[in-house]
Parts: structure tokens; sequence; C-alpha cells
């Protein structure tokens, strides 16, 4: 594990062992979980009374997959053994499909309040987007056929039953729950329709290359054409007056939360302060929501969207979730602010260290530990994974002099080294990997083949905006630094 | 009671039997409720635990304020008398004013459901309407500064701490429930801005007639300077390509639910059926909501618009409520539908007659019966009490050869007497009172002074508009004719 997994870090000798043990404790986690649900306190502490969310498909599973891929599959696994249960909640609920559980320990959904359970939809496209994913850093046919193929097909056919086709001819879904849990049965929540479209996607993809398989799961042709087709039709609202993506339609009209206020009478979490009938219709936003989309549905945005997205909604995010610094910080690293990257990744792998929630008896935040992994690698490494090549765009915070991490990557073990200004790309294995290196105008696309190391050079890219500010006080815990 | 309330019907005898029964049991309800709530089953039988709702003042006082006005006037009294806990409520849910609950006993909010409760905030506009309209009525200059105005100034004041200005300058009122509870935590309820807006004007109103009262509220000008204002620049949501006004901001754009299938399926009323998470966001309206507005709040809309909303909202109303054939009944009649509302007429006062929910021994519903009073005085008679003088606009359905009804007003009795294209107004009593008659093209102000009688012409209303139709198998149940 450690030989392919390992992140170090120089110029920052605690964050190097936040690092380290953010990694030790997801592979604990995982490792071993088998056909069982990796829980959101893993195998810590009592926290959630040992339930599984979304998160662990959507920040644990992308560290296993580049790192323990056999832990990885028996998540995924895991998920089809319950998709008889899934199946009926979704037939309880009048759709077609499979409707995962918001919360659960073998399957049953156990979520008591449905605008915060039921409603959030987006489980299953992060399910989705595992099995996908998996598939595609593995290249494991079996398993892409005989378990991605019954996820992807099931909560494809979700999608075409919850959403519908609007007058304006884009493909809607009303009455979801997004990410954002300061926000609830809104229209079009960005995240959920990306990731929905993504879904779909794969789904027809996955379904043509197993027609058998696909069959015998009573897909016909007509079924996948109506999923590429609204895929491709997907809504994503805009507001373009702000130049800004909206969370949900209608989001950026809406009033704004009186931050100022909460700040001065100390109402962190908002949630045990103000009532959801005040939080859910107004901008305020709890954890990463539209800027999660633009990580996980990268090609949607511009860069210069990305920015200013970045700039608006970091400036509404009061991070009352531990599901969010790690976001922030990927696509902080992204926008060119990278000391405002580095702050969030530290608050990301040092929130059981420092025990900034207070609450780390309870058990480790295990998602937000494998989400300062993704702020590294994604991050500061800019990986991004959707085409057939892996992408990276490097780039080093303040203060760092070198950053190291190794994936494995269709069977071969992929190290990335990045120094000031160069980066060394090292393959151990038997088969060459696929890379794109972005650059501020430039995307260079080349062979690493075994034990031939290539090294390039990149520049940080430009910030387009000043440095986003955060509500009052909500600014990210920077980790103390060694003296 | 009856000699100035009765209501009497030639060409129906069973109609004429239930309206009296109708208002038998309402003045049951009310007479002697005193410093008590009335509650939604009066005093018939157990359902909904004795809890009060907002039907007490939309349905249930417009005919005591009209027939038993001390009654009206106790009723009103009691809301004040829990005004310390409506205070507590807005408090705790951050606002400034007063809150009153969704349903209650003695003032606490019962209800456990909040996108069906709390959130359901238009019961405090109810509440000052029907405070506002027993001063219209009564003129009873005590009781409005006594009792009305600390309803009025403290449910104004909730109205401008929930609602914000918008960047398209109007003021908005988001995340609430209006009263077609198939639809929840949506923004810009029509019903309930148009209320609150009233409910602000009235505030205002009364404020400046009573200076020194409103100064022990501590009400100051700048206050009653902006809910007058903020009153003006309510938003009132239209779809431009449909013509039609929308049930709340973004109505008009949600799939429509598939009334085919319930109506195969047998699926009403569909809340034991479906999920509310699928029901929140489509096209269908379980009771008049919009058409509520059209009556409420008459002059915000022309009538044509009156028109063509009530024909859009017709196909998706499917009354599983009890609070909706009355409404409907006053609206197909404004619009020129009189065979229509005839049968809305005959299913609100024959609800528990006919057993039409199957749930007549729970106790009637009685503000069902009270409406049916308001489909005949509003509905037939056109009666509308937002001016300085009461309106009528008299008709009669097909097969009534005669209809007459009374009410109090202004400490006199007005009699109204419609037959085939006449109607004569008496008034028994000591003052004169001031009618307007509503035609086809003109209004006719008149008054009409004690022992003189006054005869008009009148013709029924064109339809502009082919009689609506409602979902498949929901349209009302018409009484069955004595032979």
């Amino acid at each position: 594990f450690w030989d392919a997994a390992d992140v170090k870090v120089e110029g920052n000798p605690e964050l190097q062992q936040a690092v380290r043990f953010a990694l030790f404790h997801v592979l604990q986690s995982g490792a071993r979980a088998e056909r069982r649900a990796i829980p959101a306190k893993g195998l810590t502490g009592p926290g959630y009374d040992g339930h599984a969310f979304w998160d662990t498909e959507m920040f644990v599973l992308p560290l296993l997959t580049a790192t323990a891929p056999t832990a990885a599959a028996d998540a995924l696994r895991w998920r089809v053994t319950t998709m008889d249960l899934a199946k009926e909640r979704a037939r309880t609920l009048r759709l077609r499909g499979a409707a995962f559980p918001w919360r659960t320990i073998r399957g049953q959904e156990c979520s008591a309040y449905w605008p915060a359970g039921t409603a959030a939809l987006h489980v299953n496209a992060g399910i989705a987007a595992a099995a996908a994913r998996h598939v595609r850093w593995t290249r494991d046919a079996d398993f892409e056929r005989d378990w991605a193929l019954p996820l992807l097909v099931e909560t494809a056919r979700l999608w075409n039953a919850v959403g519908y086709d609007g007058a304006d001819g884009q493909f809607h879904i009303d009455g979801v729950t997004g990410p954002d849990e300061y926000t609830a049965v809104i229209d079009d929540n960005s995240y959920t329709n990306l990731l929905a479209a993504q879904n779909l996607t794969a789904a027809a993809a996955a379904a043509r290359r197993w027609p058998d398989a696909a069959s015998a799961l009573d897909v016909d042709p007509v079924e996948i054409e109506q999923w590429s087709e609204r895929a491709d039709r997907i809504a994503l609202p805009f507001n373009h007056e702000l130049g800004v993506h909206e969370q949900d339609r209608g989001f950026t009209d809406r009033a704004t939360w009186d931050f100022q206020r909460s700040a001065r009478d100390d109402e962190y979490p908002l949630l045990l302060h103000a009532p959801y009938f005040l939080l859910y219709r107004k901008q305020v936003v709890k954890q990463a929501d539209l800027v999660l989309a633009m990580h996980w549905a990268s090609d949607a945005f511009t860069q210069e969207e990305k920015a200013r997205n970045f700039a608006y909604y970091e400036r509404l995010t009061v991070r009352d979730s531990s599901l969010s610094a790690s976001t922030q910080a990927v696509i902080a690293a992204e926008v060119g602010h990278l000391a405002l990257a580095a702050d969030y990744l530290g608050e990301a792998v040092e929130m059981d260290l420092r025990d900034l929630e207070h609450n780390s008896g309870d058990g480790l935040h295990i998602a937000s530990l494998a989400g300062g992994w993704l702020a590294v690698v994604a991050g500061f490494g800019g990986l991004r994974d959707a085409g057939d090549r892996m992408c990276f765009r490097p780039q080093l915070p303040p203060g760092w002099t070198r950053l190291r991490f190794g994936v494995r990557i269709t069977g071969q073990r992929l190290h990335v080294d990045i120094s000031e200004g160069t980066v060394t790309y090292t393959v151990e294995g038997t088969a060459p990997v696929a890379i794109a290196q972005l650059g501020a105008r430039a995307r260079a696309e080349f062979e690493v083949r075994p034990n031939k190391p290539v090294t390039r050079k990149w520049k940080p890219v430009k910030a387009i905006t000043p440095t986003p500010t955060q509500p009052a006080g909500r600014a990210p815990q920077p980790a103390p630094r060694l003296s």
C-alpha cells in the first residue's frame, strides 16, 4: 500500500504527518470492509451509529480505487448486494430503477427526515460515479460487466424516471436535495444534474459495451438512446447578470444570510441556532455543492467560470460540514489561490488531529481525511480522470519545496514528483500510462513507459480574481506551522 | 340569527336543506366558543384532536362576522389571548412580531411536520384578514383599537421580517407553504404574498388611525411607511408565455402530475398513495390556492386573468381537501361557469350530509360548510368587501329561480333577493348601506336606505373560456336532484 500510495510533502512536516495519518485511517476503514459498508466513522467510533452515507463513494472510494482497488471493488460489490432493497425503495417512491439509501447499515433507508434523506437522490449518482471511475482506473472488464453495469443501469433508470423534459427543451430534475444541507427540496441542483447526466452517459456506454449483460437487465436500445440523449440536454442553471452558475434554479435570486449577525452571536454551526425553515431558502451554503460539481464535472465549466463561481460561493459557504474544506482546496488550487488551498487542505487532514469540530471522540471524519488526499492529488496534482487518460496540472503552495504521490492505474504504479517548476512522471509496471498535462494555455498528451520517467515543466495557474473571502469568521483554520 | 342570516334557495330543495344545515352547524361551533378556538370539527367530533387551523379565520369567520359578529369577535379575541405564545414562536424562528400556530388548541404550535406547519405562514395573514374584515363590517372602533390593531401590527412585523427586497425591486417571501398542501417550502406563493400585502396595508392603516395605541406597541412612522411601501412592491409571479399567474415562482415550469395513472389506479387521495417527495414539485394542486387568492385578493386580477387562471388550475386541482370546492364555486361563478359553480357548491355543503369523504363520523367539516355559505353569497351573490362598500354581482345557476340571503353590516341587516334578471336590496335598521353592483362593463354605486328597497337589473357573466375540465375522475360530485 505505502509503496504505491504514500504522499510525501517537503516543506511542511506537520502536514506530512497529517496526510499519512489520513491515508492510514482511510485504508483501515476500507481494506477489510469486504461486503459491508464503509461507514462515516470507519472503524474508529460510534458516531452516526455506524451508518454509511454518500461520502463513501464520493470521498473515500476515489482514494481506495487509486491506492487499494480491491477494497474499492468490495465496497461497490456491497452496494450491489443491497440492490433488491434499493429497487424496492424506488418502487415505494413510484420510480423505476434503484434508489439507494441516504443512510444505512445494510441497505435499508434509515433516514427519518425525508427532505435531507430521500430527497438527496444524488447518492445514486455518486455510486454510479464511483463504479464508472473504478472501471476507468482498473479496466477490470469482469467487474464492469458483473458489478458496475447493474449499478449504472438501475441508477440511470432512476434519473430517467425522476427527471422530465421541460418546455425549454432541457432535461430537469426537480424537488431534490443536493450536497448542501442548508438548502433542500429544490429544482435543478447543478451537482445532482451534472452527476445524473454522467450516470446516464456511463450507463449507456456500459450497456453498449455489454449488450448481452444489459439485455439480461431488460435494457433495450431505445432506453439506451434516451439515456444518452437526455444526458446531453441536462439543465444547468446560470445567472447571466452575475455571470455565475446557480447551485439550483433560482438560488442566486434569494436573500443572502445575515452572516454578520451569525458571527456576532457565535451561531456556528448554524443548524444548532436557526431553523431549516429560515436556512433553506437563503443564500447560505453548509458545504461545497456547486464547487463540488466543479471538481467532479470539471468539463462542464470553463476555467473562467470556475474562478468566478468559486469566488461567488466562497463568500456564502460557512463550512458547517467536514465534507467541504477538501473540495474547496481542490478548486482553490485549480483557480490559482494556492495559499488558500493549502489552508483548506490543512483543515481537512487535521480535522481530527486537532479535533477541529470537537467531536473526534465519536470517531474520525473518514471522508474528510480521504478528502485531504483529494486536496493533495486533485488539488496540487490537478488530477482529473474524466477522459481516457489521467490528467494533471501540477502546482505547489507557498513553502512547499516538493510533493510526491502515487496511484495505481490500469495495473501500473504511477509516481508523480512535483518540484518547483518541474514534474516527473514514473511508471512502475509492465505497460505505459497515458497522461495529459494541462498548462495555462496548452494541453500536452503523452505516454509514460515503465521505468522511463518523463519530466516536464509547469507554471502556476494565474488567478483571475482576488483571493476570495469567506463569511465573517469562517476562513479556514490553517495548520500551525512547526517552527 | 335566522332573521339576518337565512339563505333561501328556490328551485333546489335538497340544496336549501343543506345550506341551512351548514349555517346551523357553523353557528353551533362558534356562537359560544367565546375565548376558546373554533376547531376544525366544531363541537361535532374528535377529528383533528380538537385542533384549530387557518380555516377558522378564512372560512368560518367570514360567515360569523356577517351573521353573528359577536361570535367572530370572540374568536379573534381568543387569538389575541395567545399573542405571547405567538411572539415567542416568532423569536424561536428568529423573526419579529408574532407567528401564530398552524394547529393548536390554546396557542402552542402543535404541528410536528414543519414543511406543512411552520412554513405555512399564511395562517398569520388569514388572522389579519379576518381582523381587518371584522372591523370593516362592524365599524367597531373599540374592537379595532384594542384587539385588531395588535393582531395586525404583530403579523405585519412577521412579514416584514420574513420577506426581503429582491434585486428586481420587488418584495419577496421565500421558503413558505401556501394553502395547497401538495406543494411546500416554495418561493413567492401568490396567495401568501397577496394576503401578506393586505396585512401590511391594513396594519399601516390601523396604526395611522390609532397613533397612541400603535405607539404603545412600539410602532413608529418609519415602520408604518415600510409596511405600506413593501406591500406596494409585493411580487406576484406570472408566466407570460401561458398568460397565467403562477401559484408560486416557477410553478408553471414544473412537470405535470400523471393524472391518468392516478385515475386508472384509483389513487385518490394522492397523499395516501404517493410520497410528498414526488408530489411537492409537480403541477398538482390539492386544494384551491391561486384560485383562493383570486377570491380574497380579487382586485389583484383582471376579469380575463381570473378566467384564464381558473381554467389553468382547474385541470390541475384534485380536491383532496374539503377546503377547495367552495372556493372553486366562488370563482367559477365569477368567471361565468354557473353550472360548475353549483356543482361545487353542492359538494361543499353536502360534504357531510352525503359523507363524501367517508369520515363524517370524525366530525363535520365545519369550514367546508361555512365555505358553502361563501359559495352562495360570494359566488352567486358576488359579494366582495375589500373596499369601503359592499360589492355584489348577482347571478343564478341553472334551475334556480330565486336566491335570498342576508348579512349584518355596520349594525344593519341587509337582505339581497336575486330573481331572474333582477336583484332587490333591502336594509332593516337605522342607517343606509353603501353598495356597489358590478355588471359586465359598468360598476354602479348607490346607497340603500332603511326600508327603501332598491331593485336593479343584472345579467349573467359571459364566460370567455370553455367550461374548464378537472383531472380525470375529479369533477365535482353534483348533488342528486330531488325529483
